[in-house]
């Protein structure tokens, strides 16, 4: 059985991360995840639970409801995939331990998306935490 | 004609970033090199000539001149790759500011190198540089 990794994907970013639609997480995620590599997340390291992760992405989203992902570009290597992207959000909860500023921030990453079984199971990811950090410490 | 970028990828990495062999450049880099993202970095959104390429590299690699790149993974997209890679050097020279400690800084990063006629003629990047500045920070 062949899996179109690259259209879960794309399903997944739009469904789970920029709606915070949760109620078909299992389409998406496996029921274990690895972040093997995101320095800067708090979840680095960790391998979660299909509950853990939706857990994540409660938490991730929550300063930040109105975030979306944009898919600048894929490559798709079977069972992984490489995607870079950017990201916008108002800053409306606190980040870090910046208060709410109501203003647009932007940044932008690379991530590796790990497949089993047409399902993802982990990821590896650089984000541009310095640009954030530079926009909420402007604004504070 | 057929180029083999991902070895050309390679050896650029080898020859140029890890080494400083700059006796070679036009081997793996075109007339024109665009810098399209790369966050933080002094070149960001600059096209160089050849000539510009290797003065960048001679500055990035001043402060740290036993710098070497490492990948962890490649995906051959044909006329642009990513890859994903971790970094280390001894920091030798002052770095933004930071006067030099002779410690160990890692970082880690992915970049999409765009390739023309079998030469590299851009990148799209993400390194993480919040963890250098925090590396740089504590042993300041």
């Amino acid at each position: 059985m062949t899996h179109d990794n690259s259209e879960t994907l794309r399903r997944f970013i739009e469904t789970v991360w920029n709606r915070g639609d949760l109620s078909n997480l299992g389409d998406f995620v496996g029921e274990s995840y690895e972040i093997r590599h995101d320095p800067g997340d708090p979840w680095d390291g960790k391998t979660l639970t299909r509950e853990g992760f939706a857990e994540r992405v409660r938490v991730s989203r929550a300063p930040c409801p109105d975030q979306a992902f944009a898919s600048v570009d894929m490559f798709d290597g079977g069972d992984r995939i490489a995607m870079t992207w950017t990201w916008r959000a108002t800053h409306l909860g606190e980040i870090a331990g910046f208060a709410p500023t109501g203003k647009t921030i932007k940044m932008s990453g690379a991530t590796v998306y790990f497949f089993k079984d047409g399902k993802i199971c982990g990821h590896w990811q650089i984000a541009d935490r310095l640009s954030v950090f530079r926009q909420l410490s402007a604004s504070g």
